[in-house]
This record gives C-alpha cells, structure tokens and sequence, in this order.
C-alpha cells in the first residue's frame, strides 16, 4: 500500500504519496503563510490526500520540534508561530479520515536514511543532521525510539566538553554549541573580530589559515565526542551523518571519523555514512511513519 | 515456568532457580577458584543445574565483561584470568541441554531493577551502577539493548568532562575517571597527599571538610552531566542507581538528582530511583534473560 508523507516547516507545507519502495509518485508543495491559522494553511495539503488517498495506510507527519509525539501535538516552536498546541494529527485525521502518526523533522529524515538509504540492512541506526543546529535519530529495528517525553535523539544538549558559552537555555558546553554551522560562525566570528558564517571558515579551512583549521577541527573533535557518547549509551550499528554542515563539507565528515575512531572502543567497527537522500528526506520519513499493514 | 540464573564473579560462582515471581527458590555458591579452568569451577553449577532443571525454560548467565552476548562468548575480562575466549553458552547448554544466553553482570543487573523493582512499570529504564567501576543497562519494553558490539550501555567511557587523567585506555574525561569509587579514592588521595578511599572521603563530606565537600561534589555532577547525555541520547523513563557507592551514600544520589535537574530538558519528568536488590540482582536479572515461554 501506498503512505502518505507531510513535511511541516516554517516556511514551506508539503506532502506526497510514498510507494512501497520508498519512492514519491505524486507531490504537492505551498507555501507556510504566517498569520494564517494553521488549519487555514493545511487545508490544501488535506484536499490533495483526499484526492490521493485510495489505496494509503494512512499518514506520518515530520515537523519541527519540541512536540509530543504521543499526543500529535506541536509544542512552542520556534519556526511555526501560532501552532502551539495545534493537534495536527487530530487535524489530518478528521479531514481525512487516516490514521495520522507525528515526528519531529530529524526523526522522519533519520527514518528515511534507516530504511532507505545507508542503514538500509542495519538492525540499529543513529541519524546525525549538521545544520544550523545538531538533531538526531535512534531507529532501532526499523522503528524510531522517541523517547519517554518525545526527547530522544535531541542530541543537540548533550555536555561535549566544559566551554561556558550558552544560548536558548543550552547547556554550556552542548554539542549544538560547539559544533552546528551556527556555533562554527558564531566562533569563527569572535576569532576573526568579523561577522563570519560557517561557509567562509570551510573556505578558509580550505587555505589553511591557521585560525579556522582549528575551528572546524574543533567542531569535528566535538561532535566525534558526541559520537563516542552515543556509542557508550546505545552502541548503534552504524551512523549515518545528514544536514548542510556534512553533505556541503565531505572534509568535516572525515575529520568526524578520524577523531570518533580514536575515542570509541571497536574503532575498526565504526561506520560512519554520509546521508543519500537530500531534501526529501524528511517528506519520505513522514510516510514511513505509517504501519503499511494498516 | 522456572528460569535458572548463573553469576560469574571473579571470587565466587553462583547459580539459582528464580521462580515466575522472580524469587529464589534455591541456590548454590562456591569460591571461584583460580588455578582451575572454567570447566572445572563450573562443573558443581551445571550438576546443580541438572539436579533442579525440571520445569525450567532455560538458563541466563551474568559475567562481567567485555564479553560477547552474541556469540556467548567471555573476552579479556580482567577479573576471570584463564577464561579467555570461553564460551560459555555453550558450556552449559552442551552440560544440561538447555537454551542458555549470556550478559554482563551490569545489564543482568539492570534487568532485574527494571524489571522487578522500581523500574517495574515503566517502558524504558537506564540502570547505572557506581562502585568500584560505572555500569550500566539499558532496558528497553522488558528487554536488554546489547547494542551492536555488546557495548551499549558501557556508559564508563563516555566523555562528561575535559579532565586529562586517564588510565586503562578510557578517554580522559570519561564518567568512570570522575564518579566512580575508584575516582573518587584517586582524586581525594591527590588533594590531600595521602592514600584515601572513597568510604572515607564520604565520612569527612559528612564532616564538612572543604576538600572532601568539593570532590563528592564533583564526582555527583559529572555523573549528573553523563545522566543528561543519557536523556539526550535516549531519554529513558527512568533511571535506577544502584552499585556500593550510591547505596550506601544517600546524599550521593540526592546530589545527582539535584544537578541532574538542571541539566535535562524536562526536569520534572526526570526521575531517578535507587536499585532495590542487593547482591542478588545480577543472580536474578540473569534468570530473567530467558524467555518464560522457551
């Protein structure tokens, strides 16, 4: 059977009919306009599942976090202002009659790359995404564990080492602090005394200007940190390592794995794997969401 | 049905019948006796086991590790010397011809706090014994995670600080090298230039002295640290403290509680109970590796 996926984000909705392989046959993208309800912006996205709903299980949605997975609630999120407390599988499920299963983004876009992509044979899998912030994954054989309170994976809070800087209510020394492409600018900016993104220190790594080597090796070290830490709560089979920092900068990807191999205890049973899907990750995870025995 | 435990010490070898209950019905010690090879020590076990097998559906072995749960296999484990490579498994299943499966003593442990005591209704549970060592297991729907080298939950080596002192190939930094008994010892024999053991750093906390106050402190916080970490790896329902050091300082876990609080995201939900067997956990949790229904 067919399953349906929806992608929330702040500044685009999306959804798409996933086939039995995993593929999209059929997709519908608007955009997320603020000041509307979220119903109001939904709306389309349940006329096109209406429409293409024969022969679907039902449909999984990824959104942006914190939410409670159990209730199919969204939580105060920062990117969707307005949709606190918003119902939205109760919402998906009422207009079109599908049995309706939540996500946070990174945990769709892990399931997707568990499943389908890297993991694909793997009995337990750790997503990693590198963007703007530092999110995850676990999918243990085949499912994503979420977490009592809908928090696991929320990697990006986890003590890496003991710098005092903090922001959001972090921790100071959290992972997402030290090596997302916000902390990498953010430090690169007060190295260089100049307003930096992360794309010009990965340039100036490049050149070998002293200061940003040690930024973005820093980075690396930290989140191979990340990574031995994982390994001693949970010992997943395999990593898999998605979001803009690692897919733009495969020399970040391999800094991660020299310094992970040195702290982890089977260094030759390390897999590290870079993510396969792009974009669509997160739209193909929602889908597999959904029980296709439904 | 009966389920049978074993636990494998490096002083002593103890077996158990464990009823559906999960109570000792009847057992057997004898000293581990160095010198002997695993066939010999063990052999009172399995006649014991053969003697008492009737309606029992199979055989669970706690040991300390590394070992291989898989392959039931014992490693270089420091405390066995001369039972390299046993497979132990094997052993007994060829002895008493029943199905038999193999832990280390910390997830055997763990399993029977998760599963019989505080942890009873709760649907994931991360057990963390401080002793000598820092252990642990996680506990997932009635099941132990092995991970996939049979190193999940060997939460000693996770980095929860940037200290440099290390020993036994641990990272430096790691939760063991700061919270254990042994850290705890080592740390205060350095701060006061003489030889001291955890039990007295306790007794001159209690006291007040400055030094001690410090280092107990310590030692809870960077456990604290590596309880956050767990959260946001996998934010278990609950955890369980067990091992000589928490249970026989109760102001230990208080401080971890506390500075746990301020580190996890839901600090309210965050609930940590002390381990409700003594000695015999690792004995019980072992019975409770078999599947009542073999």
């Amino acid at each position: 059977m067919n399953r349906i996926g929806v992608d929330i984000g702040g500044t685009s909705l999306r959804t798409a009919v996933v086939d039995e392989n995993g593929r999209i046959v059929k997709r519908r993208e608007i955009p997320n306009q603020q000041g509307k309800s979220p119903e109001e912006n939904l709306k389309p996205l349940a006329d096109f599942i209406n429409e293409n709903k024969e022969n679907a299980a039902g449909i999984g949605i990824g959104c942006p976090g914190p939410l409670d997975p159990y209730d199919g609630r969204i939580l105060n999120t920062p990117n969707l202002p307005g949709w606190e407390n918003f119902k939205v599988t109760d919402y998906f499920k009422n207009q079109t009659g599908l049995e309706t299963s939540l996500t946070n983004d990174a945990n769709a876009a892990g399931l997707a790359e568990a499943l389908g992509g890297a993991g694909k044979n793997a009995d337990s899998v750790y997503f990693l995404t590198v963007s703007t912030g530092v999110g995850g994954a676990y999918v243990y054989q085949g499912h994503i564990i979420n977490g009592a309170n809908g928090a696991a994976a929320e990697v990006h809070n986890m003590f890496v080492n003991e710098d005092t800087y903090t922001r959001r209510g972090m921790n100071p020394g959290a992972l997402e602090l030290q090596s997302s492409g916000t902390a990498i600018g953010r430090i690169a900016s007060d190295a260089y005394g100049q307003p930096m993104e992360a794309k010009e220190v990965f340039d100036r790594y490049a050149r070998g200007e002293e200061k940003a080597v040690k930024i973005i090796d820093d980075a690396a070290r930290n989140l191979a940190r990340g990574i031995n830490n994982i390994v001693c709560v949970v010992d997943p089979q395999m990593f898999i390592i998605g979001g803009s920092v690692a897919l733009k900068n495969p020399v970040f990807l391999k800094l991660v794995r020299n310094y992970a191999r040195e702290y982890v205890f089977f260094p030759d049973k390390l897999d590290i794997e870079i993510a396969k899907f792009g974009g669509d990750a997160g739209l193909i995870g929602a889908a597999m969401l959904v029980d296709p025995k439904n």
